[in-house]
């Protein structure tokens, strides 16, 4: 037998076992039939420090791998100021009235144990918070991204075998976390403003170059003009990058999420998008190739924590980074030292 | 006596076994004395793939080390076309008329064995290479970027310990290896051409982030027009930066190297910031920084190799990845594997 054959025979014979038996099973039960108690649960299951919840988070996430994937998974960035949230709302509601099932999860670096301020804050999707087929979730907390964006590549196959046919996944216009959301989505939308002026400032830091669409917000009243020459400014921005490996033609769309005017035109693009992706493999593909990054981040930083546990090593390592740094030693001289002690 | 003495205690007993008897004592007393035989010698020993040779360098680089440090360490970079080997070559002879020693060291990772096309073709920079005090070394071969730099690094202390007072380090503008320049430099020159109309991709790229000055070369005849308007061009997207840790103001520059016009002006200008530098110890800061920095890589690069020696784990980790792409095993759940197989 294959390793990857006794890997799912395991994978099988635990998920059968807790399905009969243990919390996991009636957690697992109750989240497959779409108990949004239970799906809670499940992602602050994940979210533990525990170890003994690690261990039954990580059985709970591959018990849900076979029911999950079938969700269209969008990721939605832009500044603070942008109107995420209202875009999100008015995006959701509409979804909702399609007849489908939306959950809305969030990864914020810094939110910190409080949970932050994205999302943070329910009364800014009144309406969304009480439909019965929304879901939403403030951004774990977690000092480092690493770990914030784990728990939320987690949470979204929890919330596919939980039933919810978008998620979309928020993060805030700064540092690495926009990254890590294109990391775990299959769309990455961009929000922006009318006449920021921050059109470079987006291309220096390589998010238009993320982006699938950008939907210029807040188009509406006396912004309508600044916003069709935001557009055309874009437009012409797009014409820097090489054509995208989807093969397909990002859009520059206008929105107003309180006047409620773009946001069916935003998603018929959207469904063009996954038409086509779905008829050449794409998002398949990409799924696959998020997966086995996020495996290789995960491995390397689990090894590189090992190093620090050897014995004497970490002092070892400390000390020489001071001799590096005082021009004592050359790092190939340290190294050599260094490999000495872990033969 | 802590290890920081140890280590030195080491390294200076080696250094004077070396210095009284061995092969590698003679080579570091010819390259301090300024042999460029010697030099080249040393150079070709840090390249070496063979594990003895490897030892060698180590410990004549750390010999070179106290004697190292001294010179102005300047990066160049530019597209191939814009002019960089008769730029070299002119500001090589402008310094060599001052009266320094001036080494030219290059990194090109896609050189490959055949030593690659930057210096390769040394008639490119015909009056440097024969002047006694330039010292011209082509690109190391290899084929990551990670053990060319390396090597580079190397060489850059083994020239200032020969005497070399400027080492410019040339490379290609293309991929990583202008980051990895940046990364052994204390001041980093970008050229550029007039109406090459690639403004915009230098600062898509980051790379215009990067220098601490932009010249646009080739300003001459019909050229000089252009050559203002791109000055202009660069100087306000310059502004689109938050201003240098240096504190240095990045300076836009006109240069000819053909006609022989504005490399003193160039030059005045980094003078102006070794100046400035020395005064605030930004250049040391920098430069311990910067070893720190390559030996976290180093120490990163030999653990993550250790990972894939350990038995039965390079074949598990390829099945786990295998597993992970077919959607039948979450990252998560591959790492827990591997985990029980390295405790």
């Amino acid at each position: 037998m294959s390793i990857s054959d006794k890997i799912r025979e395991n994978a099988l014979k635990k998920l059968k076992s807790t399905e009969k038996n243990s919390d996991i099973g009636q957690l697992f039960r109750l989240l497959h039939a779409g108990d949004r108690g239970a799906l809670s649960k499940a992602i602050t299951l994940t979210e533990s420090l525990l170890e003994s919840d690690r261990q039954k988070a990580t059985d709970l996430v591959q018990a849900c791998l076979p029911h999950s994937g079938k969700s269209l998974r969008i990721g939605i960035t832009g500044v603070p100021g942008v109107g995420k949230s209202t875009f999100i709302e008015a995006l959701g509601i509409y979804l909702i009235g399609l007849g489908k099932r939306v959950a809305v999860l969030a990864i914020d670096p810094s939110s910190g144990v409080s949970h932050g301020s994205i999302l943070g804050d329910k009364t800014r999707m009144e309406e969304l918070v009480r439909s019965e087929n929304a879901f939403i979730r403030p951004s774990p907390a977690g000092t480092t991204l690493g770990g914030v964006a784990r728990k939320t590549r987690e949470s979204i196959w929890l919330c596919e075998a939980a039933g919810y046919d978008v998620i979309l996944v928020e993060t805030v216009g700064v540092g690495q976390s926009e990254t890590a959301v294109h990391g775990m989505t299959d769309f990455f939308l961009l929000l922006k403003l009318s006449g920021a002026g921050d059109e470079l400032q987006g291309i220096k830091r390589g998010i238009v170059e993320l982006a699938d669409m950008i939907v210029i917000n807040k188009a509406d009243g006396d912004n309508m003009k600044a916003a069709q020459l935001a557009k055309a400014q874009f437009q012409k921005a797009l014409h820097l990058f090489p054509p995208k490996e989807s093969a397909f033609d990002v859009k520059v769309m206008l929105c107003s999420s309180v006047e409620n005017k773009g946001i069916e035109e935003v998603w018929q693009i959207i469904e063009q998008y996954f038409k086509g992706a779905a008829e050449s493999a794409y998002v398949e593909q990409k799924r696959a190739e998020q997966n086995r990054y996020w495996f290789n981040q995960q491995l390397e930083e689990f090894w590189l924590n090992k190093l620090y546990q050897q014995p004497g090593v970490a002092e070892s390592i400390k000390t020489l980074r001071n001799a590096i740094a005082k021009g004592e030693i050359t790092p190939n001289k340290a190294i050599e030292q260094l490999k000495s002690m872990l033969q």
